[in-house]
């Protein structure tokens, strides 16, 4: 583990002279054809796309769509305790381990692997056990704690006593936001009705996951390409000196490639899923 | 007043289960016609929009007139000492007073008020008098001062040194800006001869209610919602490690809705009115 | 030079107060066409462009034949060391001469000097020397230091290491990036063919005016107008807390004309060099 992976340029001599040396470029390429530059240029990829807190995998599906309109493969797992799962009693362990297991019994190699919200925090665990399989990392507003932290961690105080008192109410260690908060914070860009049906699409969080402090050491000595996709509307995690997904979270790792657009935490994924599948592409594209 | 107004998740307890809990959610809606959706989805709505310094109502004109063809009512009452009212010698108080006369005047209810730049100050007294008459407080590049400040605490040093020496030089206690710097720091996205209509609009500013503290434990003990609209363009309070409209001011607010475009200070009001509009109607709905 | 030239605000009164009083406004100004605006609003000016490491004038290709269109007169003097000048042993006194001597060998007054990156030291110190020749300084994501620094201290000790280590490599001093760093930083949101079109063009840059401190308390007495264009994916500076193009290198410039768009650090040059040039204008008239 790099001694201080706070630095935003750790590990340069290690990121660029291990993996990068022998990084597959791919040197054959359409002609770009400018009136549709987009739907040309990329070679077929393999995405697996990691879903965040109170959601499931519907959260990718117009994603999804634009994805493979663009000739690419698409797998979206869906988390234990999430979904259509209904036992709540999971912690991370259990969720990383039900990814690994997805993409080794699926047979996916070079994939890219992105992660949405908490979903960072998973495809950190993944890349530990299967760095091998993947091509990049893409982080899209996504948690990415240092060694030793928890994603509760990176919120204030009194925001992480406000989730933990939520689901001290439940009656199964779970989460449920109340909707004006998720309304403001979580769906800020949408009209009303659109924000009551992401809303109404959530179930309840379970809990465990979200305050577990995560062993990341393997993580942060990794060469893996890696990139952060930044919606600037996206107030869940708040912006402040000493927190906010961009540049403070962002920043632990490394040396990145940047995306950036407008957008909030949930709606833009279901309002502009071409716009956001664009960014992904632009996020992961070799 | 909580123990920490400066944490940006202050309040979660009492913010959400108090006045949110009854907070009218209003579930009738058009269907929504995909072809303008903008004007469509809204149902009227009643702004009292309240101007900053150097200005008066007319800086509301366009934004206006662009509320009122989507069908919504707008106010935007003049502050003491500012447009046609020449007696300069105002404080803060009677700024407040006059706004709170102007809404119960009209007995006004159920508004949204808004405050730009100075007028964040005046919205935040105002709702410690009326919040019962307020749905929403809506701060655009609006000062949103801790209890105890003054606008001009917000400023570094220097920037207040040269502001209160405008205000010396002057022979009623007023503040002109020279206009090389409203320019470049005011109106920095116009082109000259804009910049010179809007600055040849704008009178001499009282200085004592940029100066005053103002007592806040009011207002940060209200659950009124609120939002921060942020143009990454303004540069009015210089952004900095401890300045700034965003993240600085605006995380203040505790939980709040953010919407964010481009712009400046002044000039963005008079050339793109149908897209501030279409922020604080963003900002504003349900 | 001012006690604190790290206080965004310095200087007010100096800055107003001489330079500006006497600053020419152009009251003279075409009836605007709505319809084509953008290239009839500004007068013909003068521009001196100051390419940066790594490249040379022919980075400003594009951006060149805009302004030109536009009318303007435009001038990109090949830096020492750069391009097609294959004597790496440079340092940064010998490249501000050079600067220097195009203009006053030119016989080039009022005019608009911009610095693109490294080229924003070079303007910093042409500007101590030549400022009764300059209208406005622009800084385009360009490195403003401070008094005593060098370009190298703005970045993190381990990015400085990584950069001297790459020179300590060569045999000439010089630094020759990584082809997959250049790619995921400098030009993050181009394709793979447009990143390697530009990497290809790059040349090793010498390492002595990057480490190089400057003595720039002239500069900071000076009160010529200035301007900062972010390209806000730009991130060959990595954005931090104490780190990063804007505000923090911006912030150096005191007052300042605040012009911001979508871009990373050298591809949006070539792919969009109209919205660059028209970013310049913005930046840069009266």
């Amino acid at each position: 583990m790099h001694p201080n992976q706070n630095n935003p340029y750790y590990d340069y001599h290690q990121y660029w002279y291990n993996e990068y040396q022998s990084y597959p470029i791919h040197q054959q390429h359409h002609s770009i054809d400018q009136s549709d530059i987009f739907y040309r240029q990329h070679a077929q990829a393999t995405f697996v796309l990691v879903h965040g807190s109170w959601v499931d995998p519907f959260f990718w599906h117009g994603i999804t769509r634009e994805l493979q309109k663009m000739g690419h493969i698409v797998h979206t797992p869906q988390l234990p305790g999430h979904g259509t799962d209904k036992d709540k009693n999971v912690n991370h362990e259990m969720i990383t381990k039900q990814v690994v297991h997805y993409i080794t019994s699926n047979k996916l190699n070079n994939i890219i692997l992105i992660g949405h919200s908490f979903g960072g925090t998973v495809i950190q665990k993944v890349a530990e056990q299967l760095h091998d399989r993947i091509k990049r990392l893409v982080f899209w507003n996504a948690f990415v704690l240092n060694d030793g932290e928890s994603l509760a961690d990176q919120f204030p105080p009194q925001a992480q006593k406000f989730l933990l008192d939520l689901a001290k109410q439940s009656s199964d260690n779970t989460i449920k936001l109340p909707f004006q908060y998720f309304r403001d914070v979580f769906v800020n860009l949408a009209d009303l009705q659109t924000a009551r049906q992401i809303y109404n699409a959530t179930t309840p969080e379970p809990v465990m996951p979200l305050v577990e402090k995560l062993d990341l050491k393997t993580f942060y000595q990794l060469s893996t390409p890696r990139s952060f996709i930044n919606l600037q509307e996206d107030t869940v995690v708040p912006a402040g000196e000493n927190s906010g997904w961009y540049p403070h979270m962002a920043s632990r790792l490394g040396i990145y490639r940047f995306i950036q657009g407008s957008g909030d935490h949930m709606s833009t994924a279901k309002i502009y899923p071409r716009r956001m599948a664009q960014l992904i592409v632009n996020a992961s594209r070799d």
